[in-house]
C-alpha cells in the first residue's frame, strides 16, 4: 500500500515543513520504499494561469536526491499532492509511481490514491466510454482513467462546481465498493479527497501555532511562515504532527478543499471511523487475497 | 524562439554532455532565457515497461538549479526532448513551458517545437475532432493537440509504424504549410523530427571519436563512455559540436530515429536546405507580423 500528502490554500505555500516528515515515511520511519512522486500547482499572479511541475523518483523518498531538491529548493504551491510507494500491484518502476496525470477540459487533472481494487473491478461499475488508458500497470491508474472516462462521458465542457462535485462524489462512492479507495483528486483550483478507510486532515489559520512533526525532529511555529489571513488545509493518510487537531474522514466520506477551506462535504448518514489498526488490517487482507 | 535537443538511442544513454552545450544557449551562449523542460523515457530493463520522467524551471536553463540537479545525476533514457525557450506567443509562464505531454493509446506522447504559426492556422488546416486541448497559451501547444486529434481521428487503436509516420508525415506537412514548424516528437519506442526551417541531426556509433561543445569548453571522448555496439542520434536546433559531421534536415523533411538509426525518411523532391542566418531571419519575420 501507499499514504497520501496533500495541501490546499489560499495563496501559495510551500509543502517543506509536512513533506519533511512524510517522506520519512519512504524507507526510514516506515517502509513505503518504492519510489515518491509530487506534483505542484503554481498559479502565476499576474496571467492567473495555473503551472503543473511533477516529479518523480524511484528511489525511497527519505533518501532520493529529488527530495532533497525540493527540500533545497521549495516550490509554492495552492494544491499539492504527494505520494510515497510500498508496491501492492503494479511493479517497480517510475512509470507506475504515482500521482499520475492527464488534461481534461484544457486543464491538468492530477490523481494519487492509496488502497488496492478488487481484480476486474471495472467490470463491477456502471460502463463508461474508453478514452483514457492507463499507461502503467497500476489498479490505481485505472481507476483515475474509469474516473475520467466517466467524468468526460457525463459532461462534454467543464460544468459548474456543484454539478462536478456531486457527480465526483457519486462515481467515487460507485468506485469505493470495489476496494479500498482513499484519494486525492486536483484541477490546480480545488482538491477533492475521498477515502473508504483511513485520510486525516488539519486546517492552518490564524491564530497561527507550533507544530512537532511525529516522523522527524522538527518544531515549527507557523506564526513566522504565513501572514493571518493564509488558509492552509493538510491531508494525509495518518496525522503529519503530534499537536495539532487532525480530523478523520469517516468511511465513505467526499470533501472538497478550496482556499485552503472546506467547500464541499458529503458524510455518509452513520458515518464510521475505522482506527489506523483496523484500515491497517483491511490494507494487509485485500493485498492477501490478490 | 526556441531551440530543440533530442537524442535516440539503442541503449539508455545520458545526454549529459550535449546538455552540458544546449543549457548555455539558455542564457550564457544566446538569448533563450524564458525556462527550459526536458523528457526523458526510461525503459525499464525487466519489464520493458517506459517510464516518462518530465523536467521543466522557468528559469534560464544556464542558471537554472533544476538543470544543475539533471547534470548532478544523469538519468539514462533511450529517447530524450530538450526545449530552450525565448517566448513569442504565451506568457513566460512554467505552464507554457515545452515539452507537453499527453497521454495517447496507452502511452506518453511528448512534444516539443520551435517556429512560429500563423494567426489562426489551425482553421486553415483539415478540421479535427477536439478531444485534446491546449493548457496553456501557446500556438506550439496548440499544433500538438491538433496533430493528436488528427491521429486520433484516424486510428481508433495503435497502428503499424508504416501506416504512423506516413500519417505522421503527411499531418506535419500540412500544419508546415502555416507556420514555422520545426518540432520533436516520441512515444519513447521513436524520435519522429520534422523541420521547415532548421533542424540538424549526428549519429555516433563504433569507431567513437572525440567531440568538443561549441557553447562551452568542454571534450569528449566517445570511446571512454560507449560500447561498441552503442548507436546514438542527436538532434539540435544548430549544431552542439565544431568537430562532428552534422546533418541537416531539408525544408519539409520528416525523419524517424529508432535504436539511434534511421528507420523512416520522407524527403521533398527537391530538397532546400537554408542557411543558419536564412532561417533566424525567416524566423524575425514572423515574431514581427504578429
Amino acid at each position: 500500500m501507499c499514504q497520501l500528502l496533500g495541501m490546499n490554500s489560499n495563496t501559495p505555500t510551500e509543502i517543506t515543513f509536512s513533506f519533511s516528515g512524510f517522506r520519512q515515511r519512504g524507507g526510514a520511519t516506515d517502509d513505503h520504499r518504492d519510489g515518491f512522486g509530487i506534483a505542484f500547482f503554481e498559479p502565476d499572479a499576474q496571467s492567473g494561469q495555473i503551472s503543473l511541475r511533477l516529479l518523480h523518483d524511484d528511489r525511497p523518498s527519505f533518501c532520493s536526491p529529488m527530495a532533497d531538491f525540493i527540500h533545497a529548493f521549495p516550490i509554492k504551491a495552492t494544491n499539492t499532492i504527494c505520494h510515497i510507494r510500498k508496491a501492492s500491484e503494479g511493479s517497480h518502476v517510475l512509470v507506475n509511481n504515482h500521482p499520475f496525470v492527464r488534461e481534461l477540459w484544457g486543464e491538468s487533472w492530477v490523481f494519487a490514491h492509496n488502497g488496492q481494487m478488487a481484480k476486474n473491478f471495472i467490470e463491477q461499475l456502471p460502463p463508461s466510454q474508453n478514452f483514457y488508458q492507463p499507461i502503467g500497470t497500476t489498479d490505481s491508474e485505472e481507476v483515475f482513467c474509469y474516473l475520467l472516462n466517466r467524468l468526460r462521458q457525463k459532461f462534454a465542457t467543464k460544468p459548474n462546481q456543484s454539478q462536478l462535485f456531486d457527480f465526483l462524489a457519486a462515481v467515487v462512492t460507485d468506485i469505493g465498493t470495489t476496494g479500498i479507495v482513499n484519494l486525492l483528486l486536483s484541477n490546480g483550483e480545488w482538491q477533492f479527497v475521498y477515502a473508504n478507510t483511513l485520510l486525516f486532515y488539519v486546517q492552518r489559520q490564524a491564530p497561527f501555532m507550533t507544530a512537532t512533526l511525529i516522523d522527524t525532529d522538527q518544531t515549527i511555529n507557523f506564526a513566522d511562515t504565513n501572514q493571518t489571513s493564509d488558509q492552509i488545509s493538510v491531508i494525509a493518510s495518518t496525522p503529519l504532527t503530534r499537536d495539532e487537531n487532525w480530523q478523520q474522514l469517516a468511511v465513505g466520506e467526499s470533501l472538497v478543499f478550496k482556499h485552503g477551506e472546506i467547500v464541499f462535504q458529503q458524510l455518509p448518514k452513520c458515518p464510521v471511523y475505522l482506527t489506523i489498526a483496523q484500515a491497517l488490517d483491511l490494507a494487509e487482507k485485500a493485498c492477501d487475497t490478490l
